[in-house]
């Protein structure tokens, strides 16, 4: 599947500017970032504001795609990147959990995304408990 | 971002071989499938055999990435795409919580997946409900 076009839906507006600013899992702190959509795909945000909770699905581009091996900082022992959430993996796309604050036109503000700033926003998804959640 | 080279790390076998044949949400039934894993990402696959639960992510080839608004068949009012689970969306990833049966080699057997047989795999992630439940 070489060269298949991903189109960013938009970007990240985050206080992370950098990686060492980034916590390790959003999701675990309380800090508040943007998603900013394109507006060509406005379109698509019909209805999202009745969720409070979204997956959100990033391209992490300052990922290293040739790991395939890590030792996470809080389990030191090694991993394969498939039984880890790290970043560096052949596919660097995120999936965070976040809470909608708010949506201002094509902006939604969240609660729970580790994303740096300028991260290309791939897919959001509504939360759905009946089938994100082990029985 | 034109042109990102996605390289499916799998395909998936599956019962399923066209879209009629797949069910609305594979999570809802109790088939099975299995994620086989190309021998050169093998390394990465190290430790997945601990974990329960997995997200999977696919690259839903067959879908329309024009769409972006639909009306779901079990909430028939028009969303956007972002506030639904459809298929059809720019960046057409999907996201499935899966049940690990069992790994022998490069094959992970599952139960919840819902993907057309010959579906790319683009990434396994570990479920974790520190990160993955909403508080």
């Amino acid at each position: 599947m070489t060269n298949v076009d991903l189109n960013p839906i938009g970007y990240v507006s985050s206080p992370y500017k950098k990686k060492e600013d980034a916590p390790r899992q959003g999701r675990l702190t309380d800090t508040e970032a943007e998603i900013v959509i394109d507006e060509r795909y406005l379109p698509g945000l019909f209805r999202v504001e009745e969720k409070k909770h979204l997956f959100v699905l990033c391209w992490f581009d300052r990922s290293d795609r040739t790991v395939l091996r890590v030792t996470p900082p809080h389990k030191p022992v090694e991993h394969g990147v498939f039984a880890t959430r790290s970043p560096n993996r052949p596919n660097p796309i995120s999936l965070s959990l976040v809470d909608v604050i708010n949506i201002t036109g094509g902006t939604i503000r969240v609660r729970g995304l580790e994303a740096l700033d300028g991260t290309p926003v791939l897919d959001i998804k509504p939360y759905s408990e009946e089938i994100d959640c082990p029985k």
